[in-house]
């Protein structure tokens, strides 16, 4: 998505070795008319695969989740809940991925009665790296016997092994920009 | 707002003394349609004050925050991020909060560049019983030299003290529902 590719380009910055800083526009400040723009871009993508929900997990991906459930018919969003442990509860189906961010594992969990057996899912991320948040939203799909019909994603590190462990499994992976490369504190867009 | 008074009457349950459970709609599942609307009805309330960018808290402000955004006209969203601890960063505005969901304290930070001295900032949160968030957000906006232009939520807890502590100061606090009363485990909306 071109205009996203120049929003990277313009404000995006390398803070430190693989990281990649795009919190002035995306995750942290949000350019809720670009928000709308590319949740509109994902609903184009993946209207042909008719999902019932968009699937995220809190934080930064209910604004893209949003955008695209709206394009989407306004469809309903599920974010999957962050937190610390496992709980004990008969009602919620969860798992564990390890947060990049936090630097350790971390448990996400969501209602089962929010995704309902047989319900075909888009999960929507804002960052896609070594793709442990997507394959823990995944594994609670699978729990619920729900269908991934779709993965898509603000930005794709694709110097990161997350797109095409996804790719290769057969997934219907969008990214709306993929950064190539930030070594040298440089950020090259695919 | 008669949609989400009904919404409420509707999904609302109280699992336990003093909660009101909405998550089937508000904060973990969200009517994506719904919280558009509910979005143009606090933009419909706050554009005579003219705000330049909406705060919120993460995580389930951002929905609201965003609806309410792009209904003013694509203004930005900053969410403020939560942690356990305060962190050591000039570049950081920062304050505790008390958690009512967590029941302990927890910080909560923007970067300074997102607030930048003089705006005009409409707060805008899912809930306010308390107004523990709310007043955190305001604090924020004091060390940035901002001005709180308006407060809106989606549901307030017209039994807990925040509304009645905000307006009192003279804040302009539009809350899209009111819930009066939920002892005995039944709702009663204003």
């Amino acid at each position: 998505m071109k205009e996203l590719r120049e929003a990277i380009m313009k404000w995006g910055t390398v803070p430190c070795d693989g990281v990649v800083k795009v919190d002035n526009f995306l995750n942290h400040r949000i350019d809720s008319g670009l928000m709308m723009r590319m949740g509109k871009e994902l609903a184009d993508a993946f209207r042909p695969q008719s999902p019932d929900l968009v699937l995220t997990v809190e934080a930064s991906g209910i604004a893209l989740a949003l955008a695209a459930a709206v394009a989407l018919g306004e469809i309903p969003v599920v974010f999957a809940k962050k937190g610390a442990t496992l709980v004990q509860n008969d009602d919620v189906a969860e798992t564990r991925i390890f947060s990049f961010t936090r630097q350790q594992e971390v448990a996400i969990r969501v209602e089962k009665a929010y995704l309902p057996e047989g319900s075909r899912v888009l999960i929507v991320d804002d960052f896609l790296a070594d793709g442990n948040a997507v394959r823990g939203m995944m594994a609670l799909c699978r729990q619920q016997k729900c269908e991934v019909c779709g993965i898509g994603i603000a930005v794709e590190k694709g110097f990161q092994k997350g797109g095409r462990y996804l790719r290769e499994q057969g997934l219907n992976v969008v990214s709306l920009a993929i950064i190539d490369d930030i070594s040298g504190g440089k950020v090259t867009i695919r």
